[in-house]
């Protein structure tokens, strides 16, 4: 069942008819287009990252995905977020995802860099974006 | 403004980071998708539809969609769903979408016959599905 | 069967695992994206849009799909492309896509008209980009 | 540059417009389907799967990504595909992407159970199935 402890920060995520493969349960790419928004709300949302007008943008340089039981359309996900490691360039976000009965059904983590968006140079993470990040690794 | 008594029935669903495209907003694509969703959620939800044991399957005739204004991730989007016109063997669903501010940013229909699963013939429209459908109907 | 006259122009599409729902067939979703995409790649390619540079962008008004038969993956799906209606500031794409045994299995419209990136006004459609447009048009 | 040699099969992927996100390059998520995309097309196409009316399906375990370097729409993705460990129940299979002009841009893995469709217990990979898969291996 979920723990609230397990993560920092929680989500909840509404499926698609079209989430669902021929067999009938989440296709295996949907959980990490779940994780990708997930992260990415967080970040806007916290203003670690403005898509529109900010001057750095998120790379994404690895993506892990382990399978653990199966979900599916109608379900809503109820996804916990919490910072594993954090870098002086880049971060890896570990996600947990938790159908409506509560049972995981997936974990994963998604490693993130910042780069500048003219250059394309990786920029180093500090002040306020550090602190947010810092924020959502478990004490 | 969304007008509660413009729909009979009304969803939230959560956007995704990869649903912008490239100039930053939903891409067209994404509310097509949104609306099969809400059809079909609301359909299973009623006992309309059945997708995995069920001996009738929905099949979609006809789509249309007008774009009305922008919307972008991470927007949560209000949809709100009725029933248009409602023949012996087809039904066509109408679909409002608004955005968080309340502004409406698209308008469609989705024209939907149910076959049996077996045989592929379309199946009349007739008792409990019959009812549910009219009660999606404004008055 | 495909008739390469009913078209001016030509592009496979190759479908994916995903795009087939839980009925074992193309999700009617992904007709609308492989649209999208066909009309877009041939804007690129004709120079007709830049959507890294340009300073004017696409904006879709309105999309219509009729759903003819099924197909579903791994089928490469046969596109056909032609202008329906060229207006001032808008046009309209027609689209028929037909299966690896060239039975037609959709057929639909995208209304595009041209904004203007900064000021997000309407543009007319002229010069180079008129001519190539009216190039896609049947005689 | 691509190699032929790095990998034993190999499959073209025509990239779609809304693959593109707000950064004007693929999403990491397509990369995903793409490689899911691979993979069950080879196995269907070599009849390890039907996912029609076969008595197995396929189970993703686990998936890897590492995102080497940007790609984005109209690009047309060569995919290299390989099978790295063949267990006694599950498969490990290995893909490389590389861009129109040669450069690798995507390496990840893909684990894959056989499941029986109505027990939904694993089923030990042998006979025909086996040997197709061991035709992946590199010498």
């Amino acid at each position: 069942m979920a723990d609230e402890n397990d993560y920092a920060h929680w989500q909840d995520v509404t499926t698609r008819w079209n989430d669902n493969d021929q067999y009938g349960h989440l296709n295996n790419v949907v959980h990490h287009s779940i994780m990708d928004t997930v992260v990415n709300r967080w970040l806007i949302e916290t203003g670690c990252l403005d898509p529109h007008g900010g001057d750095t943008a998120g790379l994404v340089k690895q993506v892990h995905c382990e399978y653990v039981a199966q979900a599916g359309f109608p379900d809503v996900v109820s996804v916990g977020l919490r910072v594993g490691e954090l870098g002086n360039t880049s971060v890896r976000f570990e996600v947990g995802m938790y159908r409506s009965d509560g049972e995981l059904f997936f974990t994963g983590h998604f490693v993130h860099a910042f780069v500048d968006r003219a250059s394309e140079e990786t920029v180093p993470i500090e002040g306020e974006r550090r602190a947010k990040l810092e924020g959502l690794q478990l004490s």
